[in-house]
Parts: structure tokens; sequence; C-alpha cells
């Protein structure tokens, strides 16, 4: 019924579902940071606010994510708004029996006064909201999108290192199946002299649409197997899984993939001062647990930036600017 | 305990528990429905009541039916109630290890104030009302009663044409298995001057006991095989989903009734202006998605529906008229 | 980071976490029961206490138990408290994926005030102690603790008998596996002029471990195998389950050892007129449905005193004494 990715600026944002990553611009970006500070002091400075009191939020996951469903549930609750939850909706009677996805959204919307949708299939989200006549929140959709990822990341960033024009990140990991550093090199090009490096095993290489991408708007990016020198260079350095799935019927690339690049005492000990260390969680052994303790370990930081990105869109949809 | 089907009529109804369809008589639908549409008005004009604040409502589903424990869980909610939620609670470990229902149930009731169960098994809904010392609301228990469908059916067609006496109805589909359409003719043979249309394939005819009911009541009814005569006639075309689970060993027959008689854009080009389409949903293929943009089409405005009856039904059991 | 079992007592006890049934002694357990007599009136007098609002709970269960996740989340929202819920965090996605326990717990208590956690290995909630900021509370940790089962278990006999100090309580059914009567001997052995009777098949005996330390107490005991003679001496005859799980392999001992000691009307009538029967249930058949009117029966109480005990728990933990 509505455009879906429609932002309008000005004196009055109109954020009406949170789709993709490509919605948000600058000035976006930066208001919706500016309400995630003050969730930080809602959150942390008080027994919890009333502001969505009244409002009920579903979540509707047809494949389970733990961490994700909890992070939004929470951010709903500590704004005084209620909660619908589906753990697994892709067992859902009705989705078993046939029915089609606009058709549950008609139904759910009838329910509660915003949906974050987690779907197995691309695109899932943005049919959602094109049926729903209220907020969608794509919480991620298969190898699609997963936008209050990257925007955690992105405030991340500016909360850790102050600033995100002029910085230079470090992409490591698998950058050919993580959609997360797919996102976050989206939006860095939105900032100025930013520079990026991919650190990756040959078989999960960066793609080339995104380098392209960064090409056409003047990012400097450069890839590089030797993570100590890049390391050395970088305010972010950005962990990532090797994801196991992904090498279904190749467990012995698998193998030599996911020991090359391990963020380790070695690479803090090269790392400058007020650079941090950065992972979408969750970590298995790229990044070891000696790691934790110091302080440019900004993973848990991280994840807990992605409670006050939630509380702020949640307000936004509902509540406006 | 109580005699879990008991309602006294009289300047206070006593609504003790929500079994079985026969509980309500035409006085107390009445009445139930001037409370739906209170709830109607609740619901749109204000953020959220406070009437059942400090209550605490358990859904204990033995088997998954996601739409219809979100229904429930949304009216608790948006009257100010609490709820504690089990999706599937047959492998609830106590139940796998072989508790009795009336055991499950004496645990249950200690931690809250209603319960809403769904079970497989007929006749679970009132062994459950016999054991607990508060109210049991049945939310489909298996071949059995399913009495808050079959009252928010009666509601839309009310609210959809605004009468009850009079009107002219075809049940269509699977007659045979759907405990939907039994029910919904049940309650329509309390009002006057109600004419029933069947329309089936030939394996999933309306059964014996249904029509003798309805001819001892002095309901006039017949069979049909042309539906789109019938749908000129009627104020309400109630479509039904052919179940194929009930096809488990016959997939050719359920292959031939399914697609004998869809309501589409001919069918509702047949229809009186005033006559709406209703369908409990899930909806696969029988109505065709060209329809939903008709006005007439009511099946979402039906699963809507179910949120005033079941907030009306919990004030009712909690608080009284 | 803090210790998970400190309890400093004094003045101002101090709970921080509960992970075991040793960290009470006589006196916190005492302070513990006195809270939840309150919490006993809170429930019964009044439609929900605020004492926890704007607290949020999370229960991470890594095996379903749906008696025990519904006392807690039931504790929490009557003290006003709101609740985030996984029913089965093992199939929690990051977990399947490889996260270490200690890596989701610093990811949840992001987003939680206090962690209920329930896991299949024994350690585990001191381990997630030892990782929280936040307050941790066991619900079982496999063959590990129950604490909050044991705390309602004695709860349970000062509320129905009367006193602790000098009574006579017999242990029956599998007290080799239970972990139940394991807890509660240990307990029972801080009180004065307690007496303990062992009732077991021969397979599934109490070990030497609980048998030494109540020794070293100077708790006396005694093994009988005539229930009906201990019944009749007895305070309190606490039945338990065969666990068939147990028995894998040796399906024909399961059949011998669990029809071997059963509580009927016999029991009963050989029973004390101010004595109980106690059960941390499910129950199966080893006390027959017949005894469940008789006020001895105290078994559907006692499941009922859970909920009070969590509730204390939970404002201690919380906010204080």
């Amino acid at each position: 019924t509505r455009n879906p990715v429609s932002i309008s600026a000005g004196k009055n944002f109109q954020l009406e579902d949170v789709i993709e990553a490509q919605q948000f611009n600058r000035d976006i970006l930066s208001a919706t940071f500016e309400v995630a500070r003050e969730m930080e002091n809602i959150e942390k400075n008080s027994l919890g606010s009333q502001v969505l009191k009244g409002y009920l939020m579903a979540t509707l996951f047809y494949e389970p994510s733990t961490r994700t469903r909890l992070s939004f549930e929470s951010a709903m609750k500590r704004l005084g708004g209620e909660v619908l939850t589906t753990e697994n909706a892709r067992e859902f009677s009705s989705a078993a029996k046939g029915e089609t996805l606009e058709d549950t959204i008609r139904t759910v919307e009838g329910y509660s006064d915003i949906i974050v949708m987690r779907h197995f299939e691309s695109g899932a989200a943005k049919r959602a909201a094109a049926t729903a006549g209220i907020p969608i929140i794509n919480a991620g959709d298969g190898p699609g999108q997963h936008p209050t990822q990257a925007l955690l990341d992105v405030y991340t960033i500016e909360r850790e290192i102050g600033q995100l024009d002029g910085i230079k990140v470090a992409l490591v990991g698998d950058l050919a199946n993580g959609r997360t550093v797919r996102s976050l090199a989206y939006l860095l090009a939105k900032y100025k002299d930013v520079k990026i490096y991919f650190v990756s095993p040959d078989v999960v290489k960066m793609k080339d649409d995104i380098k392209d991408y960064l090409t056409s708007m003047g990012v400097e990016w450069e890839e590089s197997s030797d993570l100590l020198e890049v390391a050395s260079k970088c305010d972010v350095v950005y962990q990532t899984r090797i994801q196991r799935e992904r090498f279904a019927e190749r467990p012995n690339l698998y193998e030599a993939a996911r020991g090359k690049y391990i963020v380790d005492r070695g690479v803090l000990n090269a790392m400058q001062k007020h650079a941090v260390v950065m992972h979408p969680l969750p970590r298995l052994d790229e990044i070891t647990v000696d790691v934790d303790a110091d302080p440019r370990a900004a993973y848990f930081r991280q994840a807990k930036n992605g409670l006050y990105i939630r509380m702020a869109l949640l307000k936004l949809l509902l509540i406006g600017w």
C-alpha cells in the first residue's frame, strides 16, 4: 500500500518501514544515532520508559534468531511497549498449510501496531511492507538485508572512534557470504575519506559489486593478506565468522579458511591505542578469548548498541522524531 | 469442580468457562456482541485499556496455532493484562513424561488467572474446566469444538449484514470435516427465518446430524452444486479450505475436491451488492487473490473480529458484564 | 566477576546469584521464607504488585521445562516485572553455531536485569554467574543443582507442618537419580533432631555421599522397605517419580522399580492426621489419584509455593531485603 522505502527528509523525517540499509542517507543516519543516544540514557538512568506504553509489537520469525529477537523484544519492553512473540513461524500451522506471507501479514497486522519480521527468503520484508498498513522492520531476510545490524555497526564505530569521516576499517573473514560486511561497506561509502581494507581467504573474497560500488563512490579500498600490517593502520578491525554452513560439501576448504585470519593478542599488539575490534557475533575462535579483557574489544558493547538502535527505530516508527 | 457449561441468564449473566458453542443462546450471544462492540472502540480510540491490569492469562497450546494464540494474546494485552505463553505444550517436558492433563491444569492454575487451551483431543477443554478453579477458554480441542471461532463468525455476519434473522448463508467447501461450518450452522439455528445452502464436493458433504438438527429447529436448508446460482441469492458466502490432511491416503480425491468450488471474480459478479464473502483462514486458492480488493471480501475483517470477541470473553470471564 | 555463591549474613543479607542449595544457611532460609510469606499475601490480596516494575527477566532455557519456566515468569509478572523468554535455547541459532555459554550470557545480560537459566550441563549456572554482571538464578543444570526446588520443598514443610526442627521425613522412590531428594536431605541437615527414612527399590538407593554427610551432621537416618510402617511415623512422606529415562537399556528393571512403593489410600490411612504427602511433580502413578482429595495431599500446594519462593528470590536479587 505504501512505498516501503520512502523516507522524506526535511524538518520532519518520516520513517515508515525499515527494509534495507539503502533507505538511510547520511542525514537520517545521523538523526537516528541522536535518538539512539537518548535511548542509552533512558536505559541507563531509569527503570524503563513508558514512551511506547499501549503499543504492541509482533515478532514474526520464520527462522530462529534468538539474539536478534531478544534484542528487539528488550527494546520494546524498555520503552514500555508490549510484545507478541513467535519463535518459529515457519512451523506456523497456517504457513505449513500453504498460506501466503501476504495473508499472514494481513492477519497479524490486525493484532499489533508494528511487525518485526525475520524470513528465509530475500525480499520477504519488502513484500510484507507492501501489504501491511502498519510499520514493518526487517530483522533479516535470508541472503538479503539485515538493516538494523548495519545501523548498529555504523553507530558503534561512531561511538567508539568518535567520527565516521576519515576512518580506516579492515573487514576480515568471510566477505563473500557475510551480508553484515557488505551492508557496512555500503553505508561507510556515505562518509568522506574512508579507506577500507579487505582481508579474507581467497575462497570468500569480497565480491565485485561492492568493490565497484565503492570505487564509483570514490571510496579507497584495497585487498591485503597481511592482517598485522592492516591492523596497525586501521581504526576498526571488523572480524567475521567463516560460516561453515556455506561450505556444505567442501569441509576441507572450510577448515583451511577458518584458521587463516585470527584476531589474537598479536593483532591487538599491532593495533593503535584508540582502535577497536568489532564482530557481529556469534564468535567462534576467530577472536581468541584473551582479547576479551582488552578495552579495545568492542564486540559486546556493539551487541548492546543493537538495543539502543532498535529502541530508536521502534520509537521513530511508532511515534516519530 | 463447577459445571463448565453453566451460564445463568437474567440481570447478571455468569460466564464461567467457554467450552462449546452450545453454551451460547441468543440472549447471551447478543450481550457478548454488545461487549465486543465496546472492545472495537477501546482498540481503535485509545492506546490500550487497563481493564485487565494485574490479570495473568496462560496460553496452553498442545498443538501450535499461531493465529489463534496471537489473537488471544493480543486481546489480553490490549486490555492491559499479561500473558504466560506455551507455543507447544505437547513437547512439554511433563506431558512427555506422562503427566495427566488434570495435573498440568492444577499446576498452571496456580500461576495464572485464566487458561486458554488448545488440545488435540476432543473433550480436553471440558476435562480441564472440570478440574480448574479458574476460567478455561477452549481454543480448539481436536475434532471437537472451537467456540470462539463460531462466535466471531456470527458476530461478523451481524456486523457485515446488520442482522441475523432472515439471512441466507451458503456454506461452501469441506463441510464434512470443518468444525467451523458445523458450529456456525448450529448457532445460526438460533435465529429466525434463516436459510442455509450447502455447496460441497460429494466426498466432503455436510453430515446428517447437522441437517437433522436444522430440520428439527425449523431451519430451511438445501444442497446445491451450483455455486453461482446460490451466490446470487445469499447474504453470506462462507468458503472453507479443503483440508488435505483429511485425505491422507487419497490424494487424487483431494485434488478433485479442492478445485471444484472456487470463489473468484465470477462468483463476486453473481453476488448481491450487500453480500459478503467470509473464510475462517488460512486460505489457499479456494478464494482467488483478485477477490481481496472487493469491499465484499470480509475475511480479513472477520479475522480482526476474532480479536474483539476474545477481548469481550476475557473481560466477561475475569470481570463480568 | 563476582563470587556467585557469596551471601553475607548480618543486618543486610546480600544475595547476588542463586546457584546451589549450599548457599543457604538456616538464617538465610528463614529470612527467605519470611519474604515468601509476604509474597503469598501480595498474590492473594491484590491484583499484582508493582515492586519489580521496569525490571526485565530473561528466561534462558537450554532444555524445556515448562512448569519451571511458567513458575518463574508468573513470579516476575505478579511483581510487575517483564519477561524475555526462550523456550528452547539449545536450538538457539548461535549456540548451534558453536557460541560459548559465556558469550551468550555477555550478550543477554545487555538486554535484561536478571537471567533465569536452565541448562543440560552440571556447573553451567556457576559459569554463567562468573561471567555475568547481573544476577543469575539456576533453574536446574543437568544432573547438578535445582536450588529453587530445594527451597520450595523446605518452605512447604515449614508451611504444612509448622516447624522444621524435630521433623521425621520419608524420602521415597528414586533416591539415586533424583536431585530433588538429595538437595532436600542436604538442607534438612541444617535443622535439629531431624530423622530421615529412605524407602526405595534397591536399584535406585540413596548414595553414600549423602548418607555420610547426614551422619557427619548428626542427622539420624535409616533405610526401610516397609513404606506403611515408615508412613505411620513420619510428618512428611516425600514421594518421587522413578525416572524411566535413567533405565534406558534396562526396561525390566524400570518396571520392577516403578510399582514397588506406591502412595495410595492404604498409605494415607497409615499416616498421622497432621502429616502430609509431597511430590516434586510431574506425578505418574506413584501416587494414586484417589489421594488427591485428601487434605494431606500437599503436592499441588507445594507447586504453588514454588511461585512464592521464586517471587521472593526475584525481589531479593533485584531489590534486596
